[in-house]
């Protein structure tokens, strides 16, 4: 399985112009060699060789030695990791991770002037894009648990409690599943908070006319869920209800957009014209989805700017929203498996706007 | 405050050469703008400008529009955001963030070739590494919060329980003493377990005769603290209790090394000779400590390979360790914060080798 995605990438080197591809993202290199390293501020570097070799040069720290998983070659701190690294590079075309820390490309530009280097991470990304069966199968469970995690703390949610503690309620949902965390930090928000998109869960207490945002997800098998429901403490008033069924009707539109072929910013379009058409057009402003697999975002964006197409195997999430500065904010969010002739819906919780 | 940082990052931009340094550590973006900011995989980029001004570059959807802490130039998802970045720019030298993605680095390179680029984070790291009154009184009292946290959780271990469940008590300590999280995952190991440096908490459970070690840290008002005790289930045998002795009389000498002049490296060769002239030398093998404050690992590293000099306002751990492989590890870790004439050390909770 891992030979085989060796050699998928070495493929699309080979059309990049590249002789090697560094691999420094820490789900990219449990990718391709089923180690999870996680460097902090150390150098980690998987060598992808145009004859679809790896080689991963690692600190001995990480306590890698002796695993048969991949040829290692290891450094201390007191050495100079990035000459280490140099000495194992032939000349020609380098690929850079896209996340690698730029002190280690501009300190490996002057010890190698002879290297040219270019983003190598479209190979990569181009790879991971397509899930397998395994991982469709582990992406299908994670969003199951996700699914009766967010179904077991809707009923628990209650007027006075805070964002944190209702956070802190799906986590226990979550763990509860039998999940191995979080895929990202619970984002639940209340009230005039959810028309922050990068709203962080705080003390802000719900209270009776409050929309609430539910952006939550796990990791099972190491493969992350993430879906968004939008609950209302009491009586939605008219716009509510309003604003709702336009998003609700959205997401559909976007989901049933999915299907080989169609170019990414098209079901962007699907989506946004829903919105659009119903007047609320500048309050929808972020991109309809993201891939996920083993990160939460991943390559490809569902955006008006993408220039990706739908193929089957991939996996990304369709999410919608209005956000009404100052005053309230809805978002309906399920992950799509892209299948030979539409989409399969991982998330299966239901999409009615609940008064609680 | 804020100000003064800047200025004394100019300074040293101008002895480094550099005409312009980008900035994008959300640390270091909070450290000159007071505004926290998470970017995942979008651009942020804080220019800081010879004159010690400083524009930041962000995303709308990080929400800042408004904000009067620093100028503000913003972009969206479907803009080309590089491009945005390099209108602003003026030719010249340009530090670059040595944590930056390298595709944000690689791809100006391409679009302005006259730029010539250096990483620059010295300028960062020589101002963040003095910590002013206030940030060393946050310090201080993350560290109390970390020490009252730990050592309410100590009595509270049990054979039987997992790495995991310790860990879990342990955050629940550390959120009684009102903490605003972890400073990074609670690392509580299990007998041979604490022999790997880089072991995450698990579902080891544990038994009579381990060691264990507590590796654990908090944040109060955005400071972090870190500390390590080693405990033990039962009585420790004769080579446990000597190993203990060695780190801690290691630990010791380090932290009586620190004073104003004297190289990081003579700090961790005080404490290497410690544990060398015990005879369990080669089972050191890692850096006696690392620089601590909005990041739990910062500038400077203490080791053999550092070129750093202690100086006043400095805060750093000074953590000697024995691992064992396949049998036990020990691991005492304080911070310290450089004074007029020596050091204050933050931790205050027990060394001793206490049996459970």
């Amino acid at each position: 399985m891992i030979q085989s995605r060796l050699d998928r990438t070495a493929e699309k080197m080979a059309r990049m112009g590249l002789d090697r591809l560094i691999v420094s993202a820490p789900s990219s290199v449990f990718y391709y060699t089923g180690l999870w390293v996680h460097p902090g501020e150390r150098m980690l570097a998987l060598v992808i060789g145009s004859d679809a070799s790896a080689v991963l040069y690692a600190n001995r720290l990480f306590a890698l030695a002796g695993t048969d998983k991949v040829p290692l070659v290891e450094f201390d701190d007191t050495d100079d990791c990035v000459l280490t690294l140099s000495q194992g590079l032939k000349g020609g075309v380098l690929g850079i991770d896209k996340t690698w820390p730029s002190q280690f490309t501009l300190r490996l530009q002057e010890a190698r002037p002879d290297l040219k280097m270019r983003v190598g991470s479209p190979a990569v990304d181009d790879t991971r894009l397509i899930k397998d069966e395994a991982e469709l199968r582990a992406m299908r469970e994670s969003s199951l648990k996700n699914d009766r995690a967010i179904t077991a703390l809707i009923p628990q949610l209650r007027r006075g409690m805070t964002e944190k503690e209702a956070a802190a309620l799906y986590m226990e949902e979550s763990a509860a599943q039998g999940s191995e965390g979080c895929s990202f930090d619970p984002l639940i928000c209340f009230g005039a908070n959810c028309a922050e998109p990068h709203h962080a869960s705080d003390a802000t207490k719900a209270k009776d006319g409050d929309m609430v945002i539910i952006d939550v997800g796990l990791v099972w098998q190491d493969y992350c869920s993430d879906m968004t429901r939008t609950v209302c403490f009491g009586t939605p008033t008219d716009e509510m209800r309003r604003v709702y069924d336009l998003v609700r009707a959205a997401a559909k539109a976007g989901r049933e957009a999915v299907r080989p072929g169609v170019p990414l910013r098209d079901v962007d379009r699907a989506a946004r014209k829903v919105i659009e058409d119903g007047g609320y057009g500048k309050y929808f402003i972020h991109r309809l989805g993201h891939g996920i697999g083993l990160e939460c975002h991943e390559f490809p964006d569902v955006s008006s700017a993408s220039a990706a197409v739908e193929r089957p195997g991939m996996v990304h999430s369709v999410e919608p929203g209005v956000d009404l500065p100052g005053r309230f904010g809805v978002r309906v969010e399920d992950l799509v498996a892209v299948t030979e002739d539409g989409c399969e819906v991982l998330n299966h919780a239901p999409r009615e706007l609940y008064s609680l």
